[in-house]
């Protein structure tokens, strides 16, 4: 895919665009020949976009895929209204957790089976410390934790921590690797960070745990469905993540938990509902763990939100992460490059790492008067969103385009400059 | 209310129908009679029900409220499609579980500001559960059990209880009372036991409890919707249920945490996820827990679950729960009736309490072919479910009539008997 988004010309220099975006004509007409040359610009028509906006929010909530709504209708209208009770069994309901696992993995690079879709984030996240410290054994009594990561990541550490009576080691991610030691029962990582957008070295991090006999647990929630992952092919141990970013499942739709094939028999999950017996209906008063994924089910699985993701993931038929990889990191560049020629100097500063291996989807621009230029840009149709002293703009390959890019930029720096809108 | 369902004559007396239904048009005439005055029989034309089929399964799923299709079109259509994030705050999506919180609230007897919808079930119990043991201090190491509870309660608690190092005591819920001690931390109890529809003595039982010093825990998965419950009047400290039964919200849809006012400020959740923070948006790295019902929140609420449930509520606009109580009552009265008067002698026992003060809306009938039996219920269009060793039925007071307890009996009967349908 290397030639793919390959630019006609050398990039424009980085212009200080003080007052005329000197640069945009050219910009204009790069951004139309790669848009048209995009393999991927078709899919662009699966989701429900109108042309006035510019959405840049996919990496907070995805876009609805237009099929989305007809099939809801059928859930609710036929399989809740006229079939009632008897759509567990035969509308699949009962199964959807591991069905929508394994339509997930190929995503992440898992093989089917080690996947279950259900509860929050958060709520995967504390089955996932809490089962790994157990996995590890006694006499590993650190928990080390991404400092940078989202906040509930470490809330729900801190709160495993307390209850296994192990103790929580905050630190950057990339000095996880050389903190590992033969007290780490594990370590959990942000694949992508949510502020800056930088993606951790995943393979190494695990390597290096692994060679203290730790744990890895990734959480996956900014790199799903953006970039390539190889949960299997590195060996992750646990991991979670979201649907509702990159994957597109609908506001807050249900999370998934990844137990490596290896580590499921002595997966001891600290929430065994029911739904993760061995005989759900047998109604024992003890509890026996299923084999397999299902173990990290809990309880009754929230049906209507569950499918509404396992219709959105159609979007991926056909799609190869790799090819996302490879525009998610074209149109990043050319949006720093557009940001770059466009923006008054010094209003705007990436954060966002340059380097492609320390990428993920997004880019986060520090920006002192952020909470007065996003409301604006959003006025305008450019759609990003605001975390503290942050302008984050997500980058979603399958429905973004690079003259979207162009415009985002071209806009951000109207509203910088006090410019009216075009 | 209690005239409301008053009989125009003695019961029938309960003749063995071993093969002729002998007091079959009597019934049928009474059934027409008690629907024609019966004050809740208009709610019925709410749901998206058909004439077909008398559904007794309500305690498991509920019948598709007639509005919700279009008011999920508009949340999946307009405000996921169109609004996208914006939603969050100009569609109240952040918000909605405490305000479906509220909603529930007058239907178990609670003030405002004390429910929050979220999760399952099974996860709210562990909330509860860990968080009872928080409340209740050291020196009080036992959590005193439902044995005869649905398995998820017993299964989590025990979880619960293994990583905070209490002991589980599963004993009969009419034991609760005198077992209670000064060593007991709390107790997990169901009111309506949902294998027998027994209705538990929640006010005895929890003022037993807070004289020994123990909190009372009580899930109200059957109970909720189908009659009183008066959380705030008997004290009851925590409380959790689902909302897929008795209150429609959809298949698995979210489930409800009650913590009373008095102990929200020392409510200490095990997964104080980041949407239970003082300030969510703060990414603070250090958990400060929100004040009132909000701490019970984990992560991001699943919006099309949580919405179609909101909009469910509707149908209790204007419905009180003691008519609902009233007229499950005399349904329940009326079935046992009709099956003493047309099943086929000793072919099924009722197990679900004849005292009213003992009965939730639910009967359940022991059978030894219970798995032959209700296959070719549902067959014939009288849909119940299947426990082991049990035929359970149902009575949903907003949509089921006296009519169609008739129509079901008389079909159990036919069926019992080997008779063809009508």
């Amino acid at each position: 895919m290397s030639d793919t988004y390959e630019r006609a010309q050398a990039p424009a220099p980085a212009l200080p665009g003080d007052a005329g975006r000197p640069a945009a004509s050219a910009l204009r007409e790069e951004a139309a020949r790669l848009d048209a040359a995009d393999p991927l610009a078709g899919h662009r028509a699966k989701f429900a976009l109108d042309d006035a906006t510019v959405y840049l929010d996919g990496n907070s909530l995805g876009a609805l895929p237009a099929h989305v709504p007809a099939r809801m209708a059928d859930v609710i209208g036929r399989e809740w209204g006229e079939l009632r009770i008897r759509s567990w069994d035969e509308s699949g309901w009962w199964t959807a957790p591991e069905r929508i696992g394994d339509r997930i993995a190929p995503l992440v690079g898992a093989a089917a089976g080690q996947i279950v879709a259900g509860d929050s984030t958060s709520v995967n996240v504390f089955k996932a410390v809490v089962a790994a410290t157990r996995l590890a054994g006694e006499g590993r009594d650190e928990i080390l934790v991404d400092a940078s990561t989202f906040p509930t990541d470490g809330y729900i550490a801190e709160s495993a921590a307390r209850m296994t009576g192990h103790r929580i080691v905050a630190l950057d991610p990339a000095d996880v690797p050389g903190a590992a030691n033969d007290r780490t029962a594990l370590a959990l990582v942000n694949h992508v960070d949510y502020r800056t957008g930088r993606l951790h070295d995943l393979p190494g991090t695990t390597a290096a745990l692994h060679a203290a006999g730790a744990l890895a647990v990734w959480d996956l929630c900014h790199s799903a469905g953006a970039l390539p992952v190889g949960l299997d092919a590195h060996g992750v141990d646990l991991a979670v993540g979201c649907t509702y970013k990159y994957l597109n499942g609908g506001p807050g739709s249900p999370a998934y938990l990844y137990v490596a094939e290896r580590h499921q028999d002595r997966f001891d999950s600290p929430l065994p509902g029911w739904t993760s017996h061995a005989a759900p209906f047998g109604m024992e008063p003890g509890y026996r763990a299923a084999d397999g994924a299902v173990r990290g089910r809990v309880g009754t699985p929230d049906i209507l939100s569950m499918l509404a993701l396992e219709a959105a993931l159609d979007v991926w038929d056909g799609v190869g992460i790799e090819a996302v990889r490879a525009k998610s990191l074209a149109l990043t560049d050319f949006f720093l490059e557009c940001v770059a020629a466009y923006v008054p100097a010094g209003r705007v500063t990436p954060i966002t790492p340059a380097a492609h291996a320390e990428r993920g989807s997004q880019v986060a621009l520090a920006c002192e008067d952020a909470p007065d230029v996003m409301p604006e840009l959003i006025r305008r149709g450019v759609v990003g969103d605001l975390r503290p002293g942050l302008l984050r703009f997500g980058f979603t390959p399958l429905y973004v385009g690079f003259s979207d890019a162009e415009r985002a930029a071209r806009v951000l720096a109207d509203v910088l400059a006090g410019r009216p809108s075009d």
